[in-house]
């Protein structure tokens, strides 16, 4: 896990898409989605998500990776962590004792999810996924839409933690776009104060990235 | 300063609160005050400021304490740094072997305007004011009141560069609020998707928060 307040940004240019088989939706309504979410609920307890925030530059400004589906909704890549791959197996008292180990898991889990979505099936063509640090956890209380930057007071089973965390490219990568997906780089003050467009979470990473300090690397 | 993920917080109860002088606002308007600001940037260039995040906790939820002046306009407690105080008598490249010292400075400049806005006269009486991490940095571009959570595009000398830091707060601590002022602890709740009443700038604190463990402690 990298932990730093600089983040080297290079420019689009510099990486190279390609497609690979579509990866569809689970669901195909939003109604489907909560439904399916209760059900996993009940057999696997919380959901933990793991999403990535894969920066790059354009014109000296920071842009991040989105997916788009459709011609509306755009998604941060990523995805729910396997049960066990979140550590709450763990009881709270080991939690604290183990934490270095849950955020380990985490991690793994994010860069499975990443390949997933936007890496080469070939093993050699894997991106060099730097996770770098959580910038923000958001909690679904019920099943819901409706998501916090907090767990609300009185909720004490929320049904979905979803934690997003800064991914460090590498200078050159190769990406692999499901052919359903269109892969976009949105500019920070495209998304800022967008929430309209861009929902709740996605629409405030400009606030959470502005203590960062973006080193835009022209090769 | 304190980095850690885990923020310990007291019970609004722990603390007690008593009054002094006031503080009166520099100016009368907002216009008065963005022509001060331009005055200032004459004679001193890019105005940096800090603030604190102090918080506490009622009923298992974090609170941040925000100085309310009149019966409307919230602000967090800070202010801006005296020329040097923000380091920027560094050259940029001097600038990344000197971060450490300017976060020092800056952090000490926090303390200095904590202590002129809730601290107590008496020097036995200041509170232990830990500063922990910067979660937010906003820019002004112009002098102007719009302020982005990144410096935008085209934007080569910001006016202002405000700092959010979190502090942490011991167990027990004796503040004394100016007289013209009211001290609020206002719910996370309260805050998020307020930007009506708070702003852009606190209204979004308990995105910037959504990361870190609070810790809520029943002495």
């Amino acid at each position: 896990m990298v932990t730093s307040q600089v983040v080297n940004t290079y420019p689009l240019s510099s990486y190279t898409f390609g497609t690979k088989e579509p990866k569809m939706e689970k669901d195909t309504s939003v109604a489907d989605r909560l439904a399916r979410m209760k059900v996993n609920y009940m057999k696997e307890g919380m959901r933990t998500s793991v999403e990535g925030i894969l920066l790059v530059q354009e014109h000296n400004h920071p842009h991040i990776l989105l997916l788009q589906i459709g011609n509306t909704f755009c998604k941060l890549p990523g995805g729910r962590l396997k049960p066990g791959e979140n550590g709450m197996i763990f009881t709270w008292v080991l939690f604290f004792i183990f934490l270095p180990l849950i955020q380990f898991t985490e991690i793994d889990g994010l860069k499975r999810k990443l390949s997933s979505k936007l890496a080469a099936n070939s093993p050699s063509l894997q991106p060099d996924w730097q996770v770098g640090e959580c910038v923000a956890i958001w909690w679904r209380p019920n099943f819901e839409t409706i998501m916090y930057p907090y767990c609300p007071p009185h909720i004490t089973k929320p049904k979905e933690c979803k934690k997003l965390f800064v991914v460090h490219l590498s200078e050159r990568e190769y990406f692999a776009v499901p052919k359903n997906l269109k892969l976009l780089a949105v500019p920070l003050f495209e998304l800022y104060d967008n929430v309209q467009r861009y929902g709740p979470v996605i629409s405030t990473i400009p606030q959470q990235l502005s203590r960062f300090q973006f080193n835009m690397i022209h090769p």
